[in-house]
């Protein structure tokens, strides 16, 4: 029987499969003896010592937490100020740790998570108590460094490709008669991962989607309608996937570039409205445009199984390393073949991860800038393979679990966190 | 044998499933010995005389048929004239019907083709030409009258539901450091049976979708802000779904009033930004929205189950009725009883349902106009019972086919369709 408790905290914005992950720390740390503590919305909880004692949760929830989409116990958008900008921060935390023997640290997030259980994991052995850091991989965005892949993408980027897909067949329908142009705007503020994942919808050069808007190519009105109007009287349609972080070329999102709504206010969000107004007003094509937004990234019901797969695979290899002792690392996926796909868990320090962004290849984007190659169809293939729907209720919707979260008795004095 | 040919038409907007219709009415037709020939883009394909010969596509092409979503043939936006003010129209698509022998025409639609369906049935006889129309309902808004619901409806309310669920499950993970308002926007200019759907979300006091807004209910700014404040006070965040024909006092849709994009052009569409700005402007939260758009009628890997076997039963039976020689008559759903479900088809009417419309009833509107009642809870649980997935290949993706639609060879001088 292992002394102490592991304590699991969920980090920024959430994915398809991020409790698919949090169901494997648990079961993997059942089967072990250990008893699992969340933070109730991620660090903020561990900072106000708002913990959430796992053990009273079924084993049946437990089974249901893989499936159910969100983040069970809070996740939250806070990062920790540097140990010199603020060290008192730092040693709340490690007194917290240390007033509920917690030995063991998961923090499920990205970059900058990766970045504090580093951090915290330093700060516990300057301050005399022993914690060990574990991060576990997790973003839609896949711009974490050292794995092949992160957990969340995959399902994210099978939503996008099937949306495509689906709705590419709504306006191959009805173009003769009516919209001509379609515009679906994907999540990606820095990289254009999961606009590339929309590629995966055809191959043919008349397949859709037949332009894609990267964040890391600067947009060119004048050539963008060019394409557009090439592909409607090619094709009778065209279908364009744009990220919501494009940018032209004085470097400003096209999204917050100056709209304004029905009430005069200043209006963020919606690079697609704006690319539908131009490509009317300058060529006169009846459009439709859709914004998913968090339908992409919570869309639990499309998840891919390699990413259900890989999601539990990271949380249970993070309990392993935990308890056998490993400290500041991250259950990374390694890629060890294309075709068959295969893949393998293996520790990377956070060193090496925190801060950095991986960003989509160059080689991944084709010579003119509108399209994925077969370099990227290479990688991203085996991502999206295989369905992992959840169980279905006889109401017709899937059964996710609300777990009851019940409160750890507080030990400490109450704690404000500032500079929010 | 049977002697002639039956003509199958797609029209206006297109489903999930109504191609499922479509392989219904060829594989149906197919056991009586019957040849199919369906109208390219609608009735324009029935205009010009470009029609395909579904005879030449394979058992399994029309099997896989039933689970692709779109609109196999090309559908069209195109309504008839009266007979009055274009007879020769009407002349023209009887010459068409005669050349190529055809005795039976299953028109797919709404309410107009419900119209137009009658009205080719009347003229034939006038003109010395029996042909036996059967209107074939489909329609995502559910506003045809005499049935109980429309095929495509089922299924965009599953999809409508299920994505209410699985983004507040996101935004509940959130909402502490983040997002406070997410807002769906859903399709229904004048009926609010797509917004009412998404009701089944939830059932609580404090469940998601916390406020309905109804395109039969005028918006009201105040009410409305202080009804997300009382949500976001009690509950921690509100989650609204917004139907696109949303009105003012003034009677303009909030979509239409007055939004100018990043280029200065006037900018359609977009109830749900215009509300998030309104959200942001006037209680200060984060926000995000959605707008699935087109995704939400194409989501045929997310249909209902009750959907998918009405619209199957409707195309049968509408060419079982043809062949028995009824006419000017529609196969509608029956249902027998809410608990347990039943349904039965029967034939109505073309008369009776061309050009009605149906709307919500105000019993289905909680009395506070942002809700959802007992009522309506009864009459839609059943659409989106069960699960009517398509079946998936190897790359992660539905298996949707595409037909090879050959064109049927041309007898007439060529037609050109006018006043488009």
């Amino acid at each position: 029987m292992a002394v102490g408790k592991l304590l699991y905290a969920q980090s920024g914005g959430v994915t398809a499969v991020i409790n698919t992950t949090a169901a494997a720390v648990i079961d993997t740390a059942r089967k072990h003896g250990v008893k699992v503590y969340a933070a109730r919305n991620g660090i903020l909880g561990a900072l106000r010592e708002d913990l959430i004692d796992t053990s009273k949760e079924s084993a049946a929830a437990i089974r249901a937490l893989a499936w159910t989409p969100g983040g069970a116990f809070g996740s939250c958008r806070y990062k920790l100020k540097s140990i010199e900008e603020n060290r008192a921060q730092y040693a709340r935390l490690i007194d917290v740790l240390r007033a509920h023997d917690i030995r063991w640290f998961l923090y499920n997030g990205g970059n900058d998570s990766a970045d504090t259980a580093h951090k915290i994991s330093q700060v516990g052995k300057a301050l005399g108590y022993e914690i060990a850091c574990i991060g576990v991989p997790k973003t839609v965005d896949n711009d974490l460094a050292v794995t092949d892949c992160c957990p969340g993408f995959g399902s994210v980027a099978k939503y996008t490709a099937l949306s495509v897909l689906e709705a590419s067949l709504d306006v191959a329908s009805m173009y003769e008669s009516s919209t001509k142009v379609f515009i679906l705007e994907v999540m990606g503020r820095h990289a254009g991962w999961i606009a590339a994942a929309a590629g995966l919808a055809g191959n043919g050069p008349d397949d859709a989607p037949h332009l894609i808007l990267f964040p890391e190519i600067t947009f060119d009105e004048d050539a963008f309608l060019a394409r557009v109007k090439a592909t409607v009287e090619r094709v009778g349609y065209c279908v364009v996937v744009a990220s919501e972080g494009l940018k032209n070329a004085e470097g400003r999102f096209l999204a917050e570039a100056g709209t304004r709504d029905a009430f005069g206010h200043a209006q963020l969000g919606g690079v697609a409205p704006a690319l539908a107004a131009l490509v009317k007003a300058k060529l006169g094509y009846k459009y439709h445009w859709a914004l998913p937004d968090y339908l992409q990234r919570s869309a639990r019901h499309a998840a891919s199984k390699t990413d259900h797969d890989q999601a539990w695979a990271v949380g249970k290899a993070a309990v392993e390393y935990a308890l056998a002792g490993e400290n500041a690392v991250m259950p990374v996926i390694v890629r060890t073949s294309d075709a068959p796909y295969r893949w393998k868990i293996a520790p990377a320090p956070l060193a090496k991860i925190a801060n950095h962004e991986k960003k989509l290849p160059p080689s991944f984007i084709r010579r003119d800038g509108y399209g994925i190659t077969a370099a990227a169809r290479r990688y991203l293939a085996p991502l999206i393979r295989g369905e992992a729907a959840p169980p279905y209720g006889a109401d017709g919707l899937p059964k996710y679990v609300r777990l009851k979260n019940a409160a750890v008795a507080k030990k400490l004095p109450e704690y404000r966190v500032a500079d929010r």
